[in-house]
């Protein structure tokens, strides 16, 4: 039986609807940006396995450093004691992330992160004797699939049989040049209210919502309005952190920097799980006490796991050299290169891009999961590049080892899929 | 600066009040059952950190294992791609799970695994039409910290800031021989109101209630009530799970099988987080449908990661030798002989054991948290044994690699501190 097969028996996949798509392709190597399936046929991973294996696959450097480490040390408990990875990542860490940021606190995934972020921002108000429980959150924000997280994701077409039990949102639209102005009120009226926790969003790119991408000015504003009147700033850098926006962040775009940071995806390098909410010592400082309750009494078992730590610091060091630092300019100006071709095909409504993350809308009206969009996915894979097209958009984020060639060769399916279709 | 000093300036550790608790230990290795901290001082490592590290840390078949995975494909999407190391381990799992368990979905830790069983217990309904919305629970019980995980979790004294935004949870009491028929009334009462989506349980032992251990003729009772009353059975067995209770689950000591089995901790032995929630065929087939939104639409970026697959995937080959298996019964013998010596020990309450699980009840009446919990893990420390006494329980959870010599050496500890205390 090949693996397709057998993969039908027991595994049942996240975001899919087994009956309509039962096949999977399998993938048995990576190496670098390609992929090899069973079969081994060759794809160039276009979205670095969903952000993630940001410095190649089974990269090298990575490899070494977290074999040493299961070698060394596998994993201790997180609550009273400590150690070297994790110690040294946050030293790395800290010194990365925006100035004001002091204080790491360590779980699984993006999700978690974020409802450790939310747990945080309403603790810290509870601590303080205030009642604040409503968080504001951006239409159409993807923060994850665990119920703090759904809550405040506006992207949530499927979250029918959950929805009762959500934390209290307030949604707003996201800004534009049209809108901003009653966004803005609409923003200023809930924060003078003196009821919210917190403001969560993705800094400068929607990913979830097909790379939509929104300015700077905007978002400085309220964050600004945000600060004046106590509500906690919440960034979800979990897509957009570690270098992909052309920065370390994407807040370093900003002047009004987060409270809080959540990180996840490439932090390890497309290795093992790992999440880290980071947060300002104003935060921190709020949770220490003689009361032991007032501490924060969160924990996962594998918080700060040493293998992950070491994952992380090996990627945090591959960031920070020369190379990637220009590749990360290389893929940019290539991208920008590709979109003078791109911003008045006739076939394309409207392209963006920020850093290394490249976006197309398609001028055709579909729904995020339509057929076309799975015959894009086909056409695509059929010809060796794997993009994952969110209803009509056709984005690029690739790893930043990705060649010219490469880089030209997902360019030239591309435009032949809009001769296509 | 030691590690110790360097710790505090950038890490906040889960499950911590950092003002009253400073200090951390920093651990620089780890090999089998021993940990080394930076003073070269050694320690057996008594809970097997957590219960994960349960074939020993740094285990060669596992780091071997793991390390070729990494060489070879470190990650991909695992929605509309699959791998060998998922498959393999889908095979081998459900070879190894009680019989009616068909699909595994993936996610990260423990709590992710809760907080999708309860969403697939409630979509399950959902997608049948049927509007069941609220959660049975058992008090004391300690299933997670994101919002679904903590709402079903009724050890909560610390959740004073996020109560008002959890799940609808009916708590029931622990069923003992005094309490039983109550129980069992109640259960029934709530069962028949036909707005029970699910019973989410820790089966026969809970383990952050300090190992409380209850009978499975009870629980086997009340899962009976259950299923004739169309109410999802959930049975929580990250702690429980793969050899502790001296069966490969402790829903085998039970005739009622669970439809939803919740998994992480040493699922991949102390190497990376990972979590898998099983279910029954039942349940997956009541997301099957041409209607898209009838899948289930969770997913977490490193679902199925192959580096934990497969670190999973050797720590089953391991648990299934005759080796660990026959190390299960040696530890279990071993507990049941020291047992005899504590029972009726003046200063003991009361003993429990399940397999290699041992606690015993100290004849003090202290606060979980408090003062005497800390002497103790102190003197233990001090002595060489990682033990976390919680409240005045003292418990053992060691790998089940531990030789005579090493259970002996905690075993004398334990006794020296009942005449130290």
């Amino acid at each position: 039986m090949t693996f397709q097969e057998r993969d039908k028996k027991h595994l049942w996949h996240p975001l899919t609807q087994h009956k309509i798509h039962p096949d999977t392709i399998a993938i048995t190597k990576a190496k670098g940006c390609i992929l090899y399936d069973e079969n081994e046929k060759e794809y160039i991973d276009g979205i670095a396995s969903w952000y993630t294996c940001m410095y190649g696959h089974c990269n090298d450097y990575i490899v070494n450093r977290v074999h040493k480490q299961m070698q060394q040390l596998d994993h201790v408990v997180f609550t009273g004691f400590t150690h070297e990875p994790a110690i040294k990542l946050s030293e790395a860490l800290i010194n990365l992330l925006p100035r004001n940021q002091e204080k790491l606190f360590f779980s699984d995934n993006g999700s978690t992160s974020v409802d450790v972020a939310i747990k945080m921002a309403l603790q810290y108000h509870f601590n303080k004797g205030e009642k604040r429980r409503k968080i504001i959150a951006l239409e159409n924000g993807f923060h994850g699939d665990t119920f703090g997280a759904m809550s405040v994701s506006g992207l949530s077409i499927y979250n029918g049989p959950f929805e009762e039990f959500f934390i209290d949102v307030e949604r707003i639209e996201v800004p534009n040049v049209k809108n901003f102005e009653s966004v803005k009120r609409r923003f200023i009226e809930l924060a003078k209210t003196g009821t919210v926790a917190a403001f969560v969003y993705e800094p400068l790119v929607q990913g979830a919502a097909a790379m939509k991408m929104y300015d700077s000015s905007y978002l400085d504003t309220l964050l600004n309005i945000a600060r004046s009147n106590g509500v906690i700033t919440v960034a979800d850098e979990v897509m957009t952190g570690f270098g992909k926006t052309g920065t370390y962040f994407a807040s370093e775009h900003l002047t009004n920097l987060p409270d809080i940071i959540c990180m996840a995806k490439s932090l390890t390098g497309g290795m093992t799980p790992m999440a880290i909410t980071s947060c300002s010592q104003v935060i921190y400082e709020a949770f220490l006490s003689d009361e032991l309750a007032k501490g924060f009494f969160h924990g996962h078992t594998y918080s700060a796991n040493p293998i992950a730590c070491q994952a992380a610091l090996a990627s945090i060091e591959l960031l920070q050299t020369e190379e990637i630092q220009s590749n990360i300019k290389r893929i940019s100006a290539s991208h920008k290169e590709f979109d003078t071709r791109m911003k008045n095909h006739p076939k394309v409504a409207e392209t963006r891009q920020l850093g290394i993350i490249y976006a197309m809308d398609l001028d055709i009206k579909m729904e995020r999961y339509g057929d076309l969009r799975f015959k894009l996915f086909n056409f695509f894979m059929e010809k060796g590049v794997c993009l994952r097209p969110l209803g009509n958009t056709i984005y690029i984020l690739a790893p930043f080892v990705i060649t010219d060639k490469q880089l030209n060769k997902i360019y030239s399916v591309i435009e032949s899929a809009l001769e296509t279709f």
